[in-house]
C-alpha cells in the first residue's frame, strides 16, 4: 500500500502509450513548488502563466517536449494552477498566458508522444486537455479572471488551442509568427482541443476561410490573422510588453472580484491507493477487477454547516461542498487515465441529507462571496466532468443515503438509478426508507454542457414531467414517489434488489465497450447543443473516429510518418 | 460505354462490401414496375406501402434477406416510392408504412450484409438511409403527407428506426409483437440510422428508460412502449385494421394537398456513364481518377420560363428546376456510392444567369402550388445531401457561369471557391466577367439542415457581414464585389487562375480523406444544432468509429461474431 499525499503529477512507468496499454500510474494532484513546466508570477490584479516546457520532463520516457510541445504532465500543471489561481488568488482580475521561451508560444501536443500512444491514451489526453481549455473560459465568464493569450511567437495546433480558449489573443506582428492549426496537412488528424469548434463557434471565422486556414500548415500570422478573426490583435515586438500589459489591465478593471479578500489555500489531497481501493476523507472507491466495476461512496457532511459564510472562509479547503467535490474530481481522473477496464460504476451516497442541503443552502445564499461563487463553479465543472466520462454510471439509493440537493446530481446524472422500495430486512429492518430530494442546487446552479440542469435535460420535451420533478422539491421522495415522477429508473424492493443491481451491472459489463460510449455520450446530452457539447460530441467523435483509422495510425499513417520524412501512404477512399 | 436510362436498381457484380472494397456498380434509379421489395397501393387519400422484402433480392450475392431485413438495394426503392409519392400522387395526404410479411414489421439492416461490408460501405449505407428518413419526416411537415408506421409485428432495428421516422406510430398490441433496438447487446454498435437521436430528441423519451430500452433486446411492446413514449398507441389485433385505417383517414384529414390535381410522372432519367464521364441533360461529370477529381457542371435553363405555373405542370419532370435537380441528385447518389476514390468535386455552372432568376421567381412567386412546393424541397433536400457528402467541394465561378439564385447554393455548399477577376484573355478576351448573384432563393427557401440558410451559416456570428450580403440581393456580383462581401473565398485573375486552383485541388488530393471528412463535417455546420444536424453529426461520427473498431468488426467482434453461436471477444478498455 502506498500512501500519496503530495506527489508531482508526473510518476514515471512503461509508456502509456504502448498499444498494448498502459502500466504506467498517472497522478493528478500536483502543487505549485513541483512545477517543472510552468512559471506563475504576479503583479497586483495581473497573473502572469508563463509556459517553459522542460524538454526532459515528460511524463513517461520516449519523446523531448520540443519548443513547448506538450503532454499530459505539462496539462496536470496548467489546470491546477488554473484552479489555485481562482481559489488562492482571488486579487487576480486577469491572466496572461505566455511563454517562457523565445519565438514559441506552443507546439501544441507531443507528436511523437501522440505517435506512439495507444488509442484510448490518446482520447484521454485529449478530453482532460479540453476540460481544462473549458475551464479557463469558465473562469473568464463567470469568475472574474478574464484570460489572455499573449503569443510572443508562433502559437500551433494545440498553441494556438490554448490561445483560442482565451477571451483574447493577442499575437506578436514580427513576419514570422503565426497562428495555425496544421493537425490535418502534416499529421492526417484534427485539432485535437477544440479548434475547429472555437474557430467557426466562437471566434465567427468564416467557414471557407477556416478550411483554408486548417489546411495551411504554416499558419497566418500579422494583419491577416486579425483580418481573418483568427487573433483580436497583432503588435509589434517593440510595443510587446507594454500592450500586454495594458490590455492586462484593461480587461483587469472590468473583473468585480474583490481586492482585498485573503485567498484559502487548496491543501494536498489526503488520499491512499492500493491494488483495489481508492480512500479520501469523504470519497471513496472499491475497485473490483473482476467484476469491471468501480464502487464509489461519497459522504456527507459530517459536522453541523458553519454559521455564515465566514466560517466557510475559515473552513477554506476543509469546507465540505469542496473538499468532496476536490477528492471526487481526483477520482474521476485517476479512474479515467489509471482503470480503463473498470467500465461500470456504481454511485453511493452515505449520511444526513438535511446537512447537505443545509450546506447547499449556505452556498446558495452567499452567491455574491467569491469562494462560495468557486466552490459551486469548481462542482459544476465536477459534474460536466462526469457528464462526459466514458464509463456506465449506475445510481443506487439505499437507506441511510443522503441524495439531496447537490449529491441528488449524482443520480441524475446516473446513466440509470435504482432507489430501494423499503428496507433491507437482514441488514436494518428499522432503518428509514432511502428518500431522495430535490432542492434549488438542482434547479440551476450547476448546468451541464448543454446550458441545462440535469433534470431539464431528463425530462426534456416533457414539460408536465418537468414541472412535477421541480415542484416536489424539498420533499424526502420514497422509491414508489420518485419513480412516479420519473426521478429514478428503478425501485425495486428488498427480494429483487441484489438480483436487479446485479443484472444491470453484469450485462454492462459484457456490452461492447465502445458502443457503450456512444450510447451514453448520446443519451447525456438531449436538447441544445453548446460549443461545449459540439467539442466533446461532434468534434471528439469525429476525431476518435480518425485516429482510429489506418490513414493516421497505421504504420504507415500520417501519425506514424511524422518527421521520418516519408510521405504517409493514404488508403484515398472517401468514408 | 452504357447507357442506362431505367435499370432496376439493384445490379450485382462482386460483394461491395468486400474488406478490399466494391466492384459492385450501383444505380439508385428505379420505378415502381421494377419494385422487388415493396407493394405501394392507393384507396383515395392514403397510400400504403407494405414492405415486403424478396428475401433472393439482395443487391449483391452473400446474403438472404430474411424477416423483412433491408439492405441498399431496398433502401433505394423505398427513397423511390416516397419521391412518387410527393410528385406523382397530389391527392394522397397520408401515407401508411406496414408489413406485407406475418408478425414481422421489419428486422433492420441485413446483420450479414454489414458483418460482410467494408467500412466505407456501411457508412454510405447509413447515410442514404438517414437521407430518406430525414425525406420521410420532411413529406409529413412540409408536403401535406403524413407518415404512419404501422408496425403489425415487431419493429427490430432499422424497423423500429424506420418506424420513428414516422408521424405516428402504431403497434399490434399481441403479447409477442414489440419494438427494439438490439445493435449495442447484440450487435456491438449503435443503431445507425438516427434511431437514438429520435427516441431522445424527438419522442423525449427519458434518458434512462432510453438508455434501458437500447439494452434490451427484445425490445417492449404492448401498454408499456406506449407509456414508455417508444410508440403512440397498442392496438389489439383484433381492432388493428379498423383503427389503421380509421387513423390514416384522421391524418389525411388535416392536409391542405389538392383533392382534384393530377401528379407529373418522374419519367426515366437519362443518363449516360462511360468510365469517365457520367452525362445527363443539364448535369455532368468528368471522372478524373488520376488526379481524384470530380468536374462537375451544372447547365442553366436552356429556355425561357414558363409564362406560368400551369405551364410548370405542363413541363412537369422536363421542367428546369426539376430535371435539373434529380439530375444532380442521381450524380452525387452515384458518385458517393461508386467513385469513393475521387475525393475532391469542383462544382461549375454554365448558362444565363437572368433564367435561373426568372426560373427562381417563377417558383417563389407560386409557393403555394402543390407541385411548385414539392419542387423547392427536392432542390432543398439536394443540396443538403451535397452538405453531408464526404468529399471537398470546391466551386469555380468563371465567365459565361450563372451562379444566381438556386444555383448560387452551390458554391455557398462549396468549402471553397474561386471567381475569376477578369477574363481568360487567350479563350475568349471578350466574355462578360464572371458575376454571382445572390436572390429570394438564398434567403430562406433553402435551408440547411442546421436550420439556417447557407448565408446565415456562412455568416454565423457576423450580422453586419450577413447584412451586407443580403443587402447586395439582385447584383452581379464580380469577383472584387464578392471577395469583398465575403461571397467567395478568393479572385485569382487569369495569370493565377490555373495555379491556384490546381494547387488546391493537388493539395486537397493529398491529405488524409479521413481528416478532410471530419474537417469539412464540423465546418459545414456552424451554429446552432437540430435532429437532423445531431444525426449526422454527432451521432454517425460515434456510429462510424464504433464500426471500425475491432470490437465491431474485427474478427472476434460482435458484428462478426452475430449468428454464429460463439460470444465477441471484446477488449474491454474503456475508450
Amino acid at each position: 500500500m502506498t500512501t500519496l499525499t503530495s506527489e508531482p503529477a508526473a510518476r514515471t512507468g512503461e509508456n502509456p502509450a504502448g498499444e498494448t496499454g498502459s502500466a504506467t500510474h498517472v497522478e493528478f494532484r500536483t502543487q505549485v513548488s513541483a512545477y517543472r513546466h510552468w512559471r506563475l508570477s504576479f503583479d497586483g490584479p495581473v497573473a502572469t502563466l508563463a509556459m517553459d516546457v522542460d524538454e526532459q520532463g515528460g511524463l513517461v520516457p520516449g519523446y523531448e517536449l520540443k519548443l513547448n510541445s506538450y503532454d499530459l504532465g505539462v496539462d496536470i500543471e496548467l489546470y491546477d494552477a488554473v484552479q489555485r489561481l481562482r481559489f488562492e488568488h482571488p486579487e487576480v482580475r486577469a491572466v496572461v498566458v505566455t511563454s517562457g521561451k523565445e519565438k514559441i508560444f506552443c507546439a501544441g501536443a507531443n507528436i511523437r508522444m501522440l505517435a506512439a500512444s495507444a488509442h484510448g491514451w490518446k482520447v484521454n489526453f485529449c478530453k482532460f486537455t479540453n476540460e481544462t481549455r473549458n475551464g479557463i473560459e469558465d473562469a473568464t465568464a463567470n469568475s472574474g479572471q478574464t484570460y489572455i493569450a499573449a503569443c510572443n511567437g508562433t502559437a500551433s495546433g494545440g498553441g494556438y488551442e490554448l490561445a483560442l480558449a482565451c477571451e483574447h489573443i493577442m499575437l506578436v506582428d514580427d513576419r514570422s509568427s503565426a497562428v495555425s492549426l496544421p493537425e490535418l496537412p502534416l499529421l492526417g488528424v484534427l485539432p485535437g482541443t477544440g479548434g475547429l469548434t472555437r474557430v467557426s463557434d466562437k471566434r465567427h471565422v468564416r467557414r471557407d476561410v477556416a478550411d483554408y486556414f486548417s489546411t495551411k500548415a504554416e499558419g497566418v500570422g500579422g494583419k491577416k490573422a486579425v483580418a481573418w478573426r483568427l487573433v483580436d490583435e497583432a503588435v509589434p515586438r517593440t510595443a510587446w510588453d507594454a500592450t500586454v500589459a495594458e490590455r492586462a489591465k484593461e480587461f483587469a478593471a472590468r473583473s468585480e472580484r474583490p481586492a482585498d479578500a485573503a485567498g484559502i489555500e487548496l491543501t494536498p489531497l489526503q488520499k491512499t491507493r492500493t491494488g483495489d481501493e481508492i480512500t479520501y476523507r469523504y470519497v471513496s472507491a472499491k475497485l473490483d477487477r473482476e467484476c469491471g466495476l468501480v464502487e464509489v461512496t461519497v459522504l456527507g457532511p459530517d459536522g453541523d454547516v458553519p454559521a455564515d459564510v465566514a466560517g466557510v472562509h475559515a473552513q477554506g479547503a476543509e469546507f465540505w461542498t469542496l473538499a468532496m467535490t476536490r477528492e471526487l474530481d481526483d477520482l474521476v481522473l485517476d479512474l479515467r487515465a489509471n482503470e480503463p477496464e473498470l467500465g461500470t460504476w456504481t454511485l453511493r451516497t452515505e449520511g444526513d441529507a438535511a446537512r447537505v442541503l443545509a450546506y447547499d443552502a449556505l452556498l446558495l445564499d452567499n452567491g455574491d462571496d467569491w469562494l462560495v461563487n468557486e466552490i459551486v463553479l469548481y462542482l459544476k465543472r465536477t459534474l460536466k466532468r462526469l457528464d462526459v466520462t466514458s464509463r456506465s454510471l449506475i445510481a443506487l439509493i439505499e437507506p441511510g443515503s443522503c441524495f439531496a440537493g447537490s449529491l441528488l446530481e449524482l443520480a441524475l446524472a446516473a446513466d440509470r438509478s435504482f432507489q430501494l422500495t423499503g428496507v433491507f430486512e437482514e441488514i436494518d429492518p428499522d432503518a428509514d426508507q432511502a428518500a431522495i430530494t430535490v432542492a434549488p442546487m438542482n434547479l440551476g446552479p450547476l448546468p451541464m454542457g448543454n446550458g441545462l440542469t440535469r433534470l431539464q435535460s431528463r425530462f426534456y420535451g416533457d414539460a408536465d414531467g418537468l414541472a412535477a420533478a421541480e415542484s416536489a422539491r424539498g420533499e424526502a421522495l420514497q422509491a414508489e414517489d420518485a419513480e412516479r415522477l420519473g426521478l429514478v429508473t428503478f425501485a425495486p424492493d428488498d427480494i429483487d434488489w441484489d438480483e436487479e443491481v446485479r443484472i444491470a451491472v453484469e450485462e454492462r459489463t459484457g456490452f461492447s465497450p465502445d458502443a457503450l460510449t456512444g450510447l451514453e455520450a448520446n443519451y447525456r446530452f438531449t436538447g441544445p447543443e453548446t460549443l461545449e457539447t459540439k467539442i466533446f460530441g461532434r468534434l471528439t467523435a469525429w476525431q476518435n473516429w480518425i485516429f482510429n483509422r489506418p490513414n493516421a495510425s497505421g504504420a504507415g499513417g500520417a501519425l506514424r510518418k511524422y518527421g521520418t520524412g516519408q510521405r504517409a501512404d493514404f488508403d484515398k477512399k472517401r468514408v
